[in-house]
């Protein structure tokens, strides 16, 4: 799962600079900052939407086309979506630590 | 990095009907699916202001935010976050033949 | 000024199933309800571009932008800005209130 | 209906400065701009889902929080909601001249 994400990413990177006609993300990290804005908020309303529309396929769908956004954004950056799975697992670690805490408080 | 991902959902997973006093996401799931909606669009206006400042850690932080906060809706839902990444992975796949085809045009 | 937004909501309901082709308003009306949100919510994060950017007229513009399809949104409905502006209204006197408790504290 | 915004904005404006405990608009202004945006995409969201769960009463509420958190962004840049009314009424006019010129192309 985790090379998916990372490919994901350095395709996204491989578009940067390529000829805007070449691909969509290339297209859309062309027209820079805040058109790629402009689609994460947009997706993330479609998530809302999705969600209250029953959730099912339609909210995956949703949520993976925020997520593919949130990495073109990142490309726009020059970071890279594994910096993003790095924070999640630090948190983790961190969560998990307080939630052991707090079963010994209970 | 793909069993971060998992694991994570598996965490929020097993949150679901636990205490709303053990932990954020018992909490955040307790309170239902339009607080869950709050935060995931409260947290994709902070990757646009985190973008706007520069970008930056600021911006992996907040978008670990956005995708953990997906994740707790993907539970909400009975979702996965495995099948966000195979709708990617698909995605992916149609993407490289769609750009093989561009470039063959080309 | 407050015939400004009565006559933009009463020129908004005036297009509900008119010609889709006759407005830009008739469309949006015809397309229904997901695309009137897709747009509130796109407008949303153009203000806050707008306001990162540093505000002034761009932030005016995208501003009555928002407020235009929130108009749009509530002629879908059946509601009137009437309404809306009733409300403010509603608050801002118990708001008077409010201040005037918090002033008699102080 | 007009004097109700004006008045709003007023109150609004003469909270700049004041001592955040006096007041909701107070405490908001004195946090900042980032604060006063993260309501702002809020009220959106509170927006969409209040649409999605049939609109009524409280799209109105949610709307009327939207207009007002995007008064309080206005005070924070020293713009004022009368310029976004004139913005609204300069496009109606605009507008009116196209609809009459779609009317003739018709």
């Amino acid at each position: 799962m985790s090379e998916v994400l990372t490919q994901i990413q350095n395709v996204i990177d491989s578009r940067k600079g390529a000829d805007p006609e070449s691909s969509y993300v290339a297209q859309l990290l062309h027209k820079g900052e805040d058109k790629i804005l402009k689609k994460v908020i947009e997706e993330a309303g479609e998530v809302l939407m999705a969600s209250k529309d029953g959730g099912g396929e339609h909210l995956v769908y949703e949520t993976a086309d925020l997520w593919f956004h949130s990495m073109v954004l990142l490309a726009h950056h020059g970071l890279h979506v594994e910096e993003v799975v790095s924070e999640l697992a630090r948190r983790q670690g961190l969560s998990g630590l307080a939630e052991k805490a707090a079963r010994q408080d209970g």
